[in-house]
């Protein structure tokens, strides 16, 4: 299981009249969490579209445990627990400031190639960062 | 069943360097197909705010067929298949026009006492007018 | 002067903890409004691109009179009052469905080749769409 | 003169089919930066709205220099430069990672009763904890 972290300010644009961060909103901060594990993996999505190598979401489930508000300090866990092949399955946990888990839910990105349109496998580069990854991080 | 259809004009705004719909922006677009829904049926969220009933998403999943692109004419189908009690299950399909299927998802909102923020039961005339819409719509 | 007319529906999504339209989706509220004036005179912002001619914003200025809410049904009307040449200027203002003022802006957009990158003159057929849309909207 | 710095990491939702930040994201972006200038400065959105005081934008100007890129880290400076009274006025610089300005702006927001939904004065906290700041960081 390999697990990545990063931290995001909640944006008064992120609110909405209900008073909490408008459910629309996570997709993004998932996006977020997606984007920092890559990072910390040592790679990027840029480097892969470079590669000629496209990251669309297939899919997506969300469950919304509490509200987060304005200005709160969230914490975003993704978590890889497989090797991509085909498909690439990122599953998310969002904490706030006081440990409070507010939403949880995962995502299944396709590898298409940006000349062709079509669904690829998963770059050899990025099979051997998350082999490497998984192993180091144990098993649980 | 309950079908309602409204249609979107995708914005520049909401895509993304790939060149399509930003996948984060479906939630919003079923966020009008049920706003669309419910005032088809002869009610508002603001009615159900002003009654001190908020509504809150609790779940949600979307599937990503086909992209959207900008200044695509979306057809926004919601479908409700039961009439709510202490949660709402939404249903959604996507088209653009040429009528391919986009995307499709589902989200599940509860009720929420504004006052108390405590989960209550679909107010009664709420029930009416899904149940009324559902005899109406028939069979299938 | 050139005056089009467009309508939008304020989404839940784009409200804030205030109870009101963020402020910062009125950018995206002018484009819509820029988007359908380009239609009603006959081209796209795809049929520019599709020349090879970006039309990025370069600058812009908004004033806020009185808020949107959740739900108005908003009228955007987009004016323009000189054919266009290395610049184009747009003028805006936004109504509710009771006709009251709530926003005006305006916005410079540039004309630059997509290839090279660097700013052109406004292809002549949008020109000659603007001047003929001037002439025959005439003299206020 | 007080001028607070923060930083932005762009994100995919950000970016248009342009390939750069979509124009629209800027007001979010200076956001961001008056919440951290008013933090750093020793207060907080959160703690005006619980003295029951609301600042809403009465007015903004954008200027767009260089476009913003997904992934690049952005820095907001948020300069200050004078002690607001019914009134306060924001400028912003928004550079990249060479060190490159992209974006200028300003901003004029309003102190308003949240109660009353009138204009106030600013709360004389805020006016100190500006006049101390401004008094410190000298005579630039």
């Amino acid at each position: 299981m390999y697990i990545s972290s990063t931290q995001i300010r909640v944006r008064y644009a992120e609110t909405d009249q209900m008073g909490y961060v408008y459910y629309g909103n996570y997709p993004t901060y998932y996006e977020v969490g997606r984007t920092e594990a890559l990072r910390q993996l040592g790679t990027t999505y840029q480097q892969l579209e470079s590669l000629g190598v496209a990251m669309p979401v297939a899919s997506m489930s969300l469950k919304y445990i509490k509200p987060a508000k304005y200005d709160d300090l969230l914490t975003i866990k993704t978590i890889v627990k497989e090797t991509p092949h085909m498909r690439m399955h990122f599953q998310y946990e969002v904490f706030n400031q006081e440990g409070v888990l507010l939403n949880i839910g995962e995502s299944v990105l396709a590898f298409i190639s940006i000349e062709k349109g079509k669904p690829i496998v998963c770059p050899d580069y990025l099979i051997e960062l998350f082999t490497k990854a998984l192993n180091e991080q144990g098993a649980d």
